[in-house]
């Protein structure tokens, strides 16, 4: 099995993901939000690039969501920050959401056979299952503005470790993939510190959003794993044991 | 000062790098090949994109360099090893190359104001010479085929450190660069063990040219800084201290 790792949303080739697995990665703060809610009960995460995309999907009873310059968009029920997602507000809610970078990810990754929400908050319950679909794995770090985030690119390689641990080796990745396993070697006991220290880190730290960061960067915290079906992020069963 | 590292040719935007001073790297092989050229004593070496270019660009007593798929090109005089380009061989010799990518990346970084040869050959007396210059810098990793390379990454990373450290920790960098320096720092104590199984590494290996990768992989065995000036890579004054 192959597990090929890209480095922005403006890497991507959207044919070569024909008949594969999308793993797509918005740690700051998109995907760990989308699972933060999916693990408060949320009913699905319908990811839209537009603002007036949002507006025109939402139903009665849906909720909107998201972000445009790390802020909560006008007239909007939610941002993008995973603390206002708690289960009094999502639980049983569908949720169309708008953000930058990750939910452009998704909407580009359509021609995969599955899509799984990543973050460091599920790393080895995401390593698990796309394991478990048994195709050729893209990880999709979507990055900000169509260049290299760090943090993305470290939960990569946090992404890696686990499938090559979990397969015993038997998967190949390509020389980004090796990079940011190693990147991800060198930080991993100083994680948040680094995050912190990065270009999404001190802009959001700028905005009083240092908790975020702290909770985004909490490995393993949720075992839920967001695949996108029926055009909504949706939780797929509980992963047994890992 | 400014260090803004790129993974590979396909992410240039050449009119980003007006002014500034660019530092290419291609240490499998191209650049570490023209640094030990010129540390033998050839006057110059012209990069050029095509064979075709390279057969019109020679005259008298020129020598023909370079490979396509890491071979010599039939009819050339020299192939893109660095131990074909020794004194005898090259010494008061102009050699008109064309690699891959490495030549590929310096053709593509013609509006900057100073482009210098880097590998791990020539690391810090490139980082000295580039902040010498003053400018902002782009460290331009050539890649394989518009892809990004483990071994350019991880020497953009040493050239970053050294930066770092000559500067006294003034220079900024993107976030590719932060990972590029973590990846290097993970793996200073293996390198040419991480660097033979990569993907250009095995590669090489399998055509018998392990020991090139031992040679390229040597950290400060030159002091040359090839600079590019009158259409060809030349050696600048000896480094006098660092």
């Amino acid at each position: 099995m192959n597990i090929h790792v890209v480095s922005s949303v403006n890497e991507i080739i959207s044919d070569q993901l024909a008949g594969k697995t999308v793993i797509v990665i918005d740690v700051l703060r998109a995907t760990s939000t989308i699972i933060t809610a999916i693990a408060n009960g949320c009913s699905g995460v319908i990811p839209v690039e537009t603002v007036q995309q949002a507006k025109n999907s939402q139903i009665q009873g849906d909720l909107l969501g998201g972000e445009r310059f790390c802020q909560k968009i006008h007239g909007f029920d939610l941002g993008n920050s995973p603390f206002e997602y708690g289960p009094e507000i999502v639980a049983g809610k569908t949720i169309v959401m708008t953000t930058t970078n990750g939910t452009r990810a998704i909407q580009k990754s359509q021609k995969a056979a599955h899509i799984l929400a990543g973050s460091m908050l599920n790393a080895t319950a995401c390593a698990v299952k796309a394991l478990e679909f048994g195709k050729d794995i893209v990880v999709l770090c979507s990055g900000t503005n169509d260049a290299f985030s760090l943090e993305d690119g470290l939960c990569a390689g946090l992404l890696l470790e686990e499938m090559v641990r979990l397969s015993e080796k038997t998967v190949a990745t390509n020389d980004f993939g090796t990079a940011m396993m190693h990147a991800y070697d060198r930080v991993r006991s100083g994680l948040t510190e680094a995050i912190l220290s990065c270009s999404n880190g001190t802009r959001l730290a700028k905005l009083g959003l240092t908790e975020d960061i702290v909770y985004c960067t909490q490995i393993n915290k949720l075992k839920v794993v967001p695949l996108f079906q029926d055009g909504m992020m949706k939780q797929i069963k509980q992963i047994a044991a890992f």
